[in-house]
């Protein structure tokens, strides 16, 4: 059957789990766009493809084996993020990890954990899931009021890395900091007044707690911090963007880690 | 007196510079928006101030010692990049290093200066100078089709590193690596096939050569460098955005710099 009309329930539906956070926590459900993406999802978590007539025409190979709905290119434009869409796009199953399982899945040699608490920009949140997977991280936690990671401009900026990298919300972030004490895990909070984050700073088993773009950490979750750690800044700035600084630790617990082992 | 038409000739000025870069280009001057920047701004680099009628009424102390037009607060919003305007734009004049003021104005003790292969995302670039302020880089030099730096997104993502960090245009990086090489300095290219960036690899006066987001470096460019290195990359991830990237290595630049002063 070939989609053609803006009013069909399935398009109606992929367009308001693009739009509305609200839709995607109920249904369980978000979307992804491009061929690389589409290549991307695990085959399990894979819920419906929809293709638009001219990627049918060209890709009957690559979709051997899937089955799936054909839109209109006129339509599919409608549901695209871009002026010229590469022609696919799926509805794929969320993910649901515990803030225990991301503390016990991690390997206790040798562990990062990145703890964000009010992140807001969906670029940022994307950008830190796609360098942690690079940074070998075991997972990430995040307050409920972070961006949504399920907002497609989080999914599209992880290059995939969404598949792959544990994450779970947390709902009172102080208390879940003190399971990852618990569970012998080193706290480090980055804030402005921290201790230098290299010279042998990071223990091997760590946690990183990185606070909202312009207000940082709340006090109640930085108080909870084993430490407090800084990246150096020279001249007038006074801070670096969150992901950048999320990717500077990141990379550098992975080399503290990566000489110990 | 008090614009309010869109058809003024100050008016039409500012939208072209700030939509074309070659008007930019023509006139040796750009915009920036927003008081935290326009406070940035040099006095001497200043040229024409403008500031909406609410915003002059309520910053009549901040404005003392400056003379400015005033704009209607409609008009200002057809000038200005955001849906709820400060109310306060400038335009600034360029300044023009040359390749050979970067070279020649580092800290010959430890400098680190990047060049940018054919960069095109304006965010990244932005990115780039205000970390690379934070990082104490002497320098940046671009070839000559990286994104404007005068873009206004570059502008507002340098959060005002945009008048502290050195920048030259270059027009031919084969041979401007050359001089950077003759200096005394070493050159490091971003490469998938390098050395791990940690270990003693960096001297402490170094360039980072850093190609575009897609395409990397060019091979004419990474050939002449005096060493290839590569961050390290786990799981999946085949690449690292190149803001990031520039980031872990001016950073990485830098600490060894610090710890051999």
């Amino acid at each position: 059957m070939l989609i053609t009309s803006a009013t069909n329930a399935h398009i109606k539906n992929i367009i308001s789990l693009k739009e509305k956070s609200k839709v995607r926590k109920s249904t369980g459900l978000f979307t992804v766009e491009g061929i690389k993406m589409f290549l991307e999802v695990p085959r399990d978590e894979l819920k419906e493809i929809y293709v638009s007539e001219s990627f049918e025409k060209e890709n009957k190979d690559s979709l051997k084996g899937y089955s799936y709905n054909i839109v209109s290119d006129n339509i599919f434009k409608k549901i695209s993020d871009t002026v010229t869409p590469q022609g696919v796009l799926a509805i794929v199953k969320q993910k649901k990890y515990t803030v225990e399982d991301i503390i016990e899945k991690r390997n206790k040699n040798g562990s990062c954990i990145v703890v964000l608490d009010r992140l807001q920009d969906p670029g940022n949140l994307g950008t830190i899931v796609r360098t942690g997977e690079g940074a070998g991280i075991s997972g990430i936690i995040m307050s409920s009021d972070c961006a949504d990671i399920y907002n497609p401009k989080v999914i599209r900026s992880t290059m995939g890395s969404i598949f792959r990298v544990p994450f779970a919300i947390s709902h009172n972030l102080p208390e879940d900091i003190d399971k990852l004490k618990q569970g012998g895990i080193t706290t480090y909070a980055a804030h402005l007044k921290g201790d230098l984050y290299h010279n042998g700073v990071f223990n091997r088993d760590v946690a990183l707690l990185i606070g909202n773009e312009a207000r940082g950490l709340s006090q109640e979750v930085s108080q909870k911090a084993d430490r407090l750690i800084k990246i150096p800044m020279e001249g007038k700035v006074e801070s670096l963007n969150a992901a950048i600084a999320t990717a500077i630790l990141m990379y550098e617990a992975k080399a503290v880690r990566d000489k110990i082992q």
